[in-house]
């Protein structure tokens, strides 16, 4: 039996306690922008850390950063061989509307062929397979490869001090490719690489029309309504066409070329099947663009909060203060996060009346990337993935947002492959996020395959 | 001494305990609208009951409705006596924003010249100050008309149910006036008696786009954002000039006539004064108008609550499915809660996209009411509020609205003579609400001499 088929039996035969593992990971609760579940995020942290000795690493830390740790880990020294960094995050989205989930959001209760949790998806099932594999190919007398891990804790949050701990880090990290494992598919059963993402801007905006709450009867008709005011500013941020209207906003996206629209024309998808798995009647965007482009190609600016007032049960006749957004932009190479702020900014210096006040404060930014599809990494990825799922993999663009990326490519001068297994229709960062077992077990042996397959290349 | 006299002196000596029991009053938080308090809200009815019964009344009773119940009084029968029934509510908005307060909003705190607390001046000082008044009066011998007492628990909720009351009790609650004590006065030793008030017709509203919130970075760009739609939905409310925009608004507003407007414009408002108590910078509204007829005589609709998408703390890249306003405007006469529906439903219609659910609830409804100025019982008010204040008071029109007033002339066929004593800069409904102490005892003496002067004119 040679090392990869070992590992794959290796693999198979612990199935139901590989599924055992991931359900206690996704009990432990670690959504990273609550500070009441700080201590749930070290229970992670320090969880991932036992993991990482269980694979027989030499060298595993939690190391700190101003936020969330990071979890490094480092197997035993292969000389001449490549050295492959694996990153993901073991933090998840808050759970709110909580009284949409059907089971509890970190019961990892299993219903069919889905496993449902917060970051049951989002990537807990991904960053645990692709430790289970190592575990596999370990048994076989060692990792062929300089194997080194980056999981952080602030991904659901922007990554807000990632890129300083890669700066303070270099050398740590260096490596000739990363394993980015948090990526997916197309469908159950069509594989599919990630080879772009977007980037994001995240924003906060308060608006301030009066020192404190009043009351809509004696005071209505007499002063501004800053609900009305931010109204205003998100409606005003399109124009009936879809396009944004905040000037400066497409200046530097790069424009798509009739070649790669034609490959991403050949994905199949239909408004149809998309229009089901977003649970909406119609498609709304850019227009001039497909869906597929209006995703993974063009950037937006929208609203994803929007608060003010009196928001309990009942009628409360008050005429509030203060309103309140958080607004993000989708940025697509070459938008400069800082550039879009600059833009927004002058935005609502024009749009906002003089006598109110407003702040934009900055919760996160990174930038998009396109990645090569040549690489002998890239095509490792796309071996392995034929060879799991039985057919070739889609290329695609994603429309979400991977910071790391972006700050890995600048900070150590490599390209990432994107090599996960969430589906469109999981539900991500919304109530009954679930993910497909089998696809749990493919993972695990698509990172077995990938492991041998850049070793073998690499000779 | 005459019984005016000896009613006065009486109330005079007991200032002490007058201030004790206001503060138990406003110690129950009696919140109409938060189904927690529902043990709160009984808790006032049976206090406010223990206050009548201790007045001597002979008819004291609880009386249900579908909601919050009705404490009920009344006097012994006084044949060819006028019959005033006095018309209160116990009941009190929500507090928050809760952070805002700067002592526990019942705690019924009192610093200098002013008590602190929710439902102070709204109107817990004004029904207290007139059964305490009536105490003293009835110390004297008795009290010379027929009285009856209207205390309901759904004033801050718009009164949903006290139509179906009054309606199923109009021979217990005939009369010839009603004193309603839930009005202001225009600044602290300035009185003035409302003529006028505006009607409410309260709504919420529920935009849905998809069935379930989604990723904004997987499906943004191709999906409609229900916070973009509601912001398109309230901005569109009204145009630049601070005009409803909604067709047929204002198709039933009485117009102003000139000698209402020079009545109007000799109140001593100032603009910077409004700017002041309101905590702005400038003023904003319909143009065309002065702030006073605004706020008096004409109509407003505006948002009370918007929300939707992540509102917590960080940064949730969430593509919600649904967003939500609530909505009311204040109405005039002859202007119509139903048509207001019929309006807002056919600009939902035609604004809101074809894709998109909206749904519009009400909350509750009453019509605005304008009183006559020259009966025997606002000649009494005057009087009354002269003698103690020093001075005559003004007449004004209110931006308030107070449904009762116009239930009880439809039902009743009588008018309401406004008398109470909140102040424009109290912060009703907000954060910190207060009341001027001194003027709750020259409530007392105002309500006693109020029911000599209406006994005397009669006779």
């Amino acid at each position: 039996m040679s090392g990869l088929e070992g590992a794959l039996a290796h693999a198979r035969a612990r199935k139901d306690e590989h599924l055992a593992e991931f359900r206690a990971f996704v009990q432990i609760p670690s959504i990273s922008t609550l500070a009441a579940h700080q201590e749930d995020m070290h229970r992670a942290a320090a969880w991932l850390e036992g993991q990482l000795k269980a694979l027989g690493l030499p060298d595993v830390r939690i190391l700190p950063t101003q936020g969330h740790p990071v979890v490094y880990g480092a197997s035993e020294p292969v000389p001449g061989a490549p050295t492959v960094l694996v990153y993901g995050h073991y933090d998840v989205q808050p759970v709110d509307p909580l009284n949409e989930w059907e089971s509890d959001p970190f019961g990892a209760e299993i219903r069919g062929d889905y496993i449902y949790g917060r970051g049951v998806s989002d990537m807990k099932a991904q960053i645990l397979a692709q430790i289970k594999a190592m575990d596999a190919v370990a048994a076989q007398g060692g990792i062929p490869v300089n194997l080194k891990y980056l999981i952080e804790g602030e991904e659901e949050i922007g990554s807000p001090h990632l890129g300083a701990f890669i700066e303070a880090h270099k050398d740590l990290l260096a490596c000739d490719v990363v394993l980015n494992c948090d990526g997916g598919i197309h469908s159950k059963d069509v594989p599919a690489i990630t080879y772009s993402l977007r980037g994001l801007a995240y924003f906060e905006l308060e608006i301030e029309t009066a020192k404190k709450d009043l009351h809509s009867g004696l005071f209505g008709g007499s002063v501004r309504n800053p609900l009305h005011v931010i109204a205003e500013v998100v409606a005003g941020l399109h124009d009936g066409s879809g396009k944004v209207t905040v000037p400066g906003f497409y200046d530097k996206v790069r424009p798509l070329d009739e070649e790669e629209r034609e490959l991403l024309a050949r994905l199949p998808y239909s408004d149809e099947h998309w229009c089901e798995m977003a649970g909406v009647r119609a498609l709304h965007g850019e227009a001039g663009y497909t869906t597929v482009e209006r995703v993974g190609a063009r950037p937006t600016l929208e609203a994803n909060g929007l608060w003010g007032g009196f928001i309990g049960e009942g009628a409360k006749t008050v005429l509030p203060a203060r309103a309140y957004a958080k607004i993000s932009a989708r940025l697509v190479p070459d938008q400069d996060a800082r550039d879009v702020k600059g833009q927004l900014e002058a935005y609502l210096a024009r749009v906002v009346p003089a006598d109110v006040t407003w702040r934009l404060h900055e919760h996160s930014t990174g930038p998009g990337a396109v990645m090569s599809r040549d690489s002998i990494f890239m095509e490792s990825a796309r071996k392995s993935l034929a060879e799991v799922f039985g057919q070739e993999p889609l290329f695609k663009r994603e429309g979400g947002s991977i910071p790391v990326v972006g700050l890995l490519q600048e900070a150590l001068g490599v390209d990432s492959v994107m090599l996960g297994f969430e589906l469109p229709d999981d539900g991500i960062h919304g109530p009954n996020e679930r993910h497909y077992v089998p696809n749990y077990f493919r993972g695990i042996e698509t990172y077995i395959r990938y492991l041998y397959h850049v070793a073998g290349s690499a000779q």
